[in-house]
């Protein structure tokens, strides 16, 4: 699905560099870092999960893996969500379980089809919460056109878990021809962002009370395979080879409606940082986004500029990034902005030759500063 | 896929009486009889998941649900493990993780292609151990011919996991001709188990240390994957109506190699009983067992004896029950004792009349009880 899976020897050898580039493991306990998103995270599933488990399908590190199942094209992706608290304004831990999972298969450019919904209990949780829970899982899974069709449930001793946890596995079908994938993009590429970023993990951090602080703001959980769905209809041509590796030389790119979408991501846990690091890496180039043009709200850059954060780092769960080739770029903005979760969708950064592997902020004070991959866990446990 | 999608009238009329049979939910808070398998997990799963997100997939409740993907016939699996302690003899949380949903397609009929694997971890957690846990994920997933192609990691704090929990979720290919259901068994067909029971809850109930008790036991871990095509292949032709809900008037069986087997449930949490109990609900029939058939080592009898447990709850993790047409017993018998996982395979029951709904055991002191649901929950945390 990736460059791993099927590229050309020059993919792949960037793959090869990137992965020699990743650091080794030296911890010997599990901390917050691990569960971040960032650079103990990337650490810790490199030595561990894929070198124990290495195969084709896995090795991409790709929101969902992409896989032939008979004659179909499958996506399957799957995601555990411990967020504390259970409740926070614009949602609770079981309609972001669901748009989560929902999200990493709109972002393989996979059409939702069925989940699988996995739940911990802890002894002695309220039951009525727990209905609210799963009445939100039932509405957002209608608004995302997905049934819950096979689930488990477990329950551990009080204190060994924190209310629930809930894992949701999603399948989707994906037509053959399309090929999206963070090593895909291409100097030249421009980098999309769907709207405002970091709402879902400041309202996360504010609503557990801990913090002196309060602002009028709501989790952006929402499902966007609609979104994803309007994005490669009007740009990408499933089977147009401008999306396929080795299409064409660095910077050939795609024209609209042959495969102008390189790779989609939505910017979760580790923010949109974490994703153009990801995509920088695994394409082998560079990434420079104009801080200036990057879309944060009033609320959430005052509360990152208290609490020492950069918005950047910061979790959405209703936001993507997309890496467009640049003669799609305007039918690519049309196509989100007509559609309300990608209203202000925005231009922030572009694809660049050098230095590879590395993202560059154009800061707003005229500077440029290399964003690197979270170190440590500023925001334990927002998904 | 049963019943509830697309059976005769008098099918579902049996199934949804046996909805109606199920007790209100009236507990308030969530205690560890929730997680047991038994009738407090079934009226949970009904009156809050089911309730909320009712359809025609999930509605059996079956351990994997069965549907059309494309042209594609797909079944979709996922299950939490939270075992306490995570190492026991034969095996520890990674490969019962693998094996646990490997076995969950196999008795759907299912060719177990991938797996998707989201793990928690517990801050603190020695990573040697995950790394050994992580090791034994990979050698179960070659053993049974499946990946792991795409996973998922979070972190939670110091005390609210319990070292690592994993969720293995797992997509498999399911031949279209080919039908299996607990609501399709009729009377006159014959209940096999495919060896010793309750050597896993034992197992893992001993390796806790708690008491002062030790035997020779490992866990049964296993993949069935290589059992049931074995046995599937023998028995039943893909597309014979011996296995389609109307395809015969009760008791009517199939013939060998025309759907003989209706029926195939891995005997995990809850153990034999509540396997037969979901069977006698919904089939809409009675199920009547043989205690002198039933096999237990005598260790497992032993410790059960000393406990106060029932062998006939405590947990498998690679021992099945078949539910088989009478014609085809003997081809069934012979194929699965062929396979080393099958050698020890029995007949226990028979699938009777009356009293629809209800299991009766024939004990060995000549009585006759009703083997129920589990109430309470006598092992926690086994799986």
């Amino acid at each position: 699905m990736t460059a791993a899976g099927r590229g050309a020897s020059g993919v792949l050898d960037r793959v090869e560099a990137a992965r020699r580039r990743r650091p080794k493991l030296r911890d010997t306990h599990i901390t917050s870092a691990h569960g971040a998103g960032g650079k103990a995270t990337a650490t810790l599933v490199d030595a561990v999960f894929l070198e124990a488990l290495r195969n084709p399908l896995l090795e991409p590190l790709e929101d969902a893996a992409v896989f032939d199942a008979g004659t179909e094209r499958l996506a399957l992706t799957t995601d555990s969500f411990v967020v504390t608290p259970l409740f926070f304004p614009g949602g609770n831990i079981g309609d972001l379980a669901v748009n989560g999972t929902v999200n990493d298969l709109a972002v393989a450019g996979a059409r939702p089809l069925h989940l699988a919904s996995a739940v911990i209990l802890e002894e002695g949780m309220d039951i009525a919460d727990l209905r609210r829970i799963v009445a939100s899982m039932a509405e957002a899974a209608t608004r995302a056109g997905v049934s819950i069709v096979t689930g488990d449930t477990k329950v551990v001793q009080r204190g060994r878990a924190d209310g629930c946890y809930i894992t949701t596995t999603g399948v989707g079908l994906v037509d053959p021809g399309l090929r999206l994938g963070a090593s895909l993009a291409r100097p030249g590429d421009v980098v999309v962002v769907t709207g405002p970023i970091g709402d879902h993990g400041i309202t996360v951090l504010l609503a557990r009370g801990e913090l002196d602080l309060s602002a009028d703001l709501r989790s952006d959980t929402a499902p966007l395979s609609a979104l994803t769905a309007r994005l490669l209809a009007a740009v990408n041509t499933p089977g147009g080879d401008g999306t396929r590796d080795g299409g064409g030389a660095p910077g050939s790119g795609g024209a609209p409606g042959g495969g102008g979408v390189r790779a989609m991501r939505d910017a979760t846990r580790g923010g949109v940082a974490t994703i153009l690091n990801e995509v920088a890496k695994a394409s082998g180039v560079g990434v420079v986004v104009d801080e200036a043009a990057v879309p944060v709200r009033t609320e959430v850059r005052g509360a990152c500029e208290l609490l020492g954060l950069d918005p950047l780092y910061v979790a959405c769960e209703g936001r993507m990034v997309v890496i467009v080739a640049p003669e799609a770029v305007d039918t690519a903005l049309a196509a989100l902005r007509a559609d309300p979760l990608g209203a202000q969708s925005t231009v922030i950064g572009r694809i660049v030759d050098d230095p590879p592997g590395t993202v560059l902020l154009n800061t707003a004070f005229g500077g440029t500063r290399i964003v690197d991959l979270l170190v440590g866990d500023p925001l334990p446990r927002i998904c």
